[in-house]
C-alpha cells in the first residue's frame, strides 16, 4: 500500500514535531511526503493522489481546524476535474499536531470538544467523496512527552501511515515482523539479535494459539 | 448595539448572496461591512471589533468549513496581542450560504452532519475567548427560493444582525416597530400606511396582553 502525506505547515523547518514525522518514515519506500506550501502545481499533487491508495493530511491544529495554506490547497485539489474519481474508495487520514495536552479536548475539558467533533469537517470530504475515513492520529507537544512515550508515538505513527487499516493483533503483529526484516535486510551487523527478536515473536505466537485453542475448549465444555 | 460583518468570499462583486446580504443592511446605520480580501491591514480589524459588540463571520461554505481567505485572517488576527480583551463577552454570530438545499445537513441526508456539528472549530474559538455564539444562520442558495421565501430570509437577516440575542416574540415586535418608525421617518409618503400598521401592531399587543391576562387567571381558578 502506498501513502500519501500531505503537509499543510507555514514553517515546517522550524517545527520539531515535523522534523521527528519526516524522520520517522524516511527509510518507508512507500510514503511520499508533499508540501502544500513548497509544490504549487496543484494538477501535479492530484496525479500523485492516483497514485496512492491512503491519503494523509498532516497539520498543526490551528483555531479548531488546519492551517490556512492547506484550507487553500484543499479549496483548490477538491475543484478539479475528476478529483471524485481519483478519490473515490481511498482513505483519508488526519495527523494533527497539539498545541495542549490531548485530554484537554472533551466535554468538560478547557477545549470542550473532541477532535472527532472538531475534525467533522475532514470526515464529511471523506464522505463526499467515498474515501473510509481512519481515526485521527493526534500528538501533543514533543515537549511534554517522556523519552518512552516519544518512542511510543513513533512507531504509532509509521503503523498510521503504514499498516493495514484493521489494526488488530495480528496485523501489528505482521507489520513488527516486515520492520524487523527490513532493518535486519540493511543492517548486516545487527541480524543475529534480529533473528531471536524474531524467533521470539514466533514462539509467542505459537503460544498464544496454545491458549486461545485452550480456551476454546474451555468454552465448549 | 453595533454589528460588524466580516465577509469572507474570493469574489464577493460576482455573488449574488452577497449582494442581497449586503443591500438588506444598506441602511442600517450600527451595521459595518468589513471585507477580508480587500482590507489587509490586521490591526485596523482588531480596532474595528473593539468598537463593536456583534461579530458576524459571513462566508459560503467551502468543503465544510469557511474559504482559505478568512481562515488566513482568522489565524491572523486571532493571534494578535490583546485580542483575548478585544473579544470577551462579545457576541459571535455565523451567516453560513450553501450551494446545496440546508435539508441536505442532516444525520442521513446527503452531507450527513448538521451545520451546527460542522461550524464546531467556530463554536470552539467562541468558547476560548469567552463569547456568546448565536445560533448559526444560514441561507441555501437563493435561486431555490420563492419570492415569499427571499422576503423572509431578508427580514430574518435583518434582524440576525440588528436584533438583540434573545429573539422572543416582544423582542421581535419592538425591532418591526423601531424598522416602521424608520422607514416613516426617511419617507414621508409612507406616513399614514406606516401609521395604520403601528396602531395595528399596537392593538394586537393590547389584545395579546388581555388574552394572556384571561389565561392566566383560569389557570388560577
Amino acid at each position: 500500500m502506498k501513502t500519501l502525506i500531505v503537509i499543510g505547515h507555514p514553517n515546517i523547518q522550524d517545527s520539531r514535531t515535523q522534523q521527528f514525522f519526516k524522520e520517522a518514515v524516511q527509510t518507508f519506500e512507500d510514503v511520499t511526503i508533499f508540501d502544500v506550501t513548497a509544490d504549487l502545481e496543484i494538477e501535479k499533487a492530484q496525479q500523485l493522489m492516483v497514485d496512492h491508495q491512503r491519503i494523509i493530511l498532516q497539520f498543526p491544529l490551528y483555531w479548531y481546524s488546519c492551517p490556512a495554506c492547506l484550507k487553500d490547497w484543499l479549496d483548490q485539489i477538491l475543484s478539479l476535474s475528476g478529483i471524485e474519481e481519483t478519490l473515490a474508495n481511498k482513505e483519508l487520514g488526519l495527523v494533527v499536531s497539539l498545541g495542549v495536552k490531548s485530554s484537554e479536548f472533551q466535554a468538560g475539558g478547557r477545549e470542550k470538544f473532541t477532535l472527532s467533533e472538531l475534525m467533522r469537517p475532514f470526515e464529511a470530504i471523506a464522505n463526499k467523496f467515498n474515501m473510509s475515513y481512519l481515526p485521527i492520529f493526534s500528538l501533543s507537544n514533543l515537549s511534554y512527552l517522556t523519552e518512552i512515550e516519544t518512542k511510543q508515538a513513533l512507531i504509532k505513527y509509521q503503523q498510521y501511515v503504514s499498516m493495514e487499516k484493521s489494526f488488530s493483533f495480528e496485523i501489528s503483529e505482521q507489520w513488527h515482523l516486515e520492520q524487523l526484516l527490513k532493518i535486519q535486510k540493511n543492517h548486516p551487523k545487527f541480524e543475529e539479535k534480529i533473528q531471536m527478536l524474531i524467533e521470539e515473536i514466533e514462539e509467542n505466537r505459537d503460544e498464544l494459539s496454545t491458549l486461545e485453542h485452550s480456551l476454546k475448549e474451555m468454552k465448549e465444555e
